[in-house]
């Protein structure tokens, strides 16, 4: 099989709207495959303008429940949807699999919707830099909305999460997540938190604590030009409270166009990409430069310190 | 106040068991201060020698209760003892610090006993690399042994943990976590279990576990002279057991040393560290390149992809 061959017949497939070919370039995306950088030139041409939608929250508090209505209603409005299921804890893809096919029953028989599971493999790092490309695929795909839903609220999932246009948080009643959302410094990247399950004892406790502390973290002057992240009451599992986070995400989305925002964070975002690849380049330079073998025993040895050895070592580069 | 000579000054204290100046460095040193090459070169003549002993588990399998009976086990052997304290999960200082108070407690007037905390503020990258800093300014202060212990079992509790010549997982029955540490990939790093609360039920089972998914691990051919970890059981509370874990500590310190791995080990550490600040020094050189700001644009436009991109930056940089 000729390999360049074989990447542009994928992406031909996938933006013809196949949906096994889009399967196998998300897994190419997601394993590293040597390809990347071929997959990555052949998508170029169709990628840049679908809406990025990144959805977190803790185990429990309904991300796939709002994700699943959420594509009902992206449906409804006739746009083509993916999701990318992302689940930076775990090494294995058995259960995210598992919740793939469950999800599947409802959008199965739908050419309008992809959803895709991706796991980190063990390498959080990776997966980072692999939910882009794997956004790219769905967008070459015809995607003109992609929810990226990552399980947890921990930085890894919190940087995942902030590679989209618009980051979504979700939150329950009686969670204690407010705490847990300061530590993993989500009311950094929340544009819209939602709390969901709002039929529960606690609600309103719930979003009194995030209110005032988004209050306590506003600590610029008050102007009317900043986006204050809003906090919607939603019941997904009975479509009780979607339309209005359908409303906000709109809302947020109308925004940044109209501050120049989206364009601005697009950059920011490539900027990291860029430079990310760039330093994984570099690194493997670095890795088949000989000295580096004998500076770390002068290291482990005491004989000079780790800060003069990587000057030797990047000095020994050019 | 003259930069280099605060350095020198402080690190002259340091190696004179100023308890002030240790903690002045470790404080630099966790703030990635940008004096850390000097601290590093200053510090390299004493440093090398301490045995580095790493320390994790889930929250409440009870490590401070173990490293306590630690301490006071080396310090009845005549060894000066430090203690780095690493919460990669917390941002804050605030729960560290009072933990330090009350560990303080049984070691505070013993001039041969440091004891440190460390939290991320946020950069687990950061913490990694701030942690084998911090175990030289322990060293350049006269330990012979530090205990680093990490809270968690994630991905970044294993780092913080493999930074050590020697690795030890706590468990404790009924937790659940044998399955978490395959899933963290604590099985590759542990060189010793320690089953504590061995007085509760479940303990028969939890052990079990252990050694039951080390013999699944253990594909390789069986090799006379591989290192198994051995599994302890302990009532660290009670000091039962401890004698235990010490003398397990010693036979896989004697095994390093006799295979030559302590070396290897060290080695490695060091090539990882040395690469690790190298790629920090041209990830700073990147940021510089007025280029990365153009490709950005290109990038967040659909003009190019991002792998094109990193190749035309790093082309950039000679």
């Amino acid at each position: 099989m000729t390999v360049g061959n074989d990447v542009a017949r994928l992406v031909a497939e996938a933006r013809d709207g196949q949906a096994r070919a889009v399967a196998r370039l998300v897994s190419l995306v997601e394993d590293g495959d040597e390809r990347l950088g071929q997959i990555a030139a052949a998508l170029t041409p169709c990628t840049g303008q679908a809406v990025v939608i990144g959805l977190t929250g803790a185990p429990g508090v309904g991300k796939s429940t709002l994700t699943n209505a959420l594509v009902r209603a992206y449906r409804a409005q006739g746009r083509r949807v993916g999701v990318l299921a992302v689940d930076p804890s775990s090494p294995f893809t058995g259960g995210a699999i598992l919740g793939d096919r469950v999800r599947m029953q409802e959008h199965a028989t739908d050419p309008g919707v992809y959803i895709r599971s991706m796991s980190s493999r063990g390498n959080l790092g990776g997966l980072a830099a692999a939910t882009p490309q794997a956004v790219r695929v769905l967008e070459a795909a015809g995607c003109e909305v992609v929810l990226v839903e990552t399980v947890g609220v921990g930085q890894a999932e919190v940087e995942v999460a902030s590679l989209a246009d618009t980051t979504v948080v979700l939150l329950a009643p009686g969670m204690g997540d407010a705490i847990q959302a300061v530590k993993a410094g989500i009311l950094e990247v929340a544009d819209v938190f939602v709390v969901n399950k709002a039929d529960r004892d606690g609600v309103d406790a719930t979003v009194r604590d995030i209110k005032g502390m988004l209050t306590l973290a506003d600590r610029s002057g008050a102007d009317a030009e900043t986006w204050r992240p809003p906090v919607v009451r939603a019941v997904a599992e009975r479509g009780d409270g979607v339309e209005d986070v359908v409303a906000a995400l709109a809302k947020h989305h109308d925004h940044l166009v109209a501050h120049g925002e989206l364009t601005a964070r697009r950059e920011r975002r490539a900027a990291a990409e860029v430079e990310h690849i760039a330093v994984g380049l570099l690194r493997s330079r670095l890795g088949t430069v000989k000295v580096l073998q004998e500076l770390a025993a002068d290291v482990a040895a005491g004989r000079t310190d780790p800060y003069t050895a990587a000057h030797t070592l990047v000095g020994s580069m050019a």
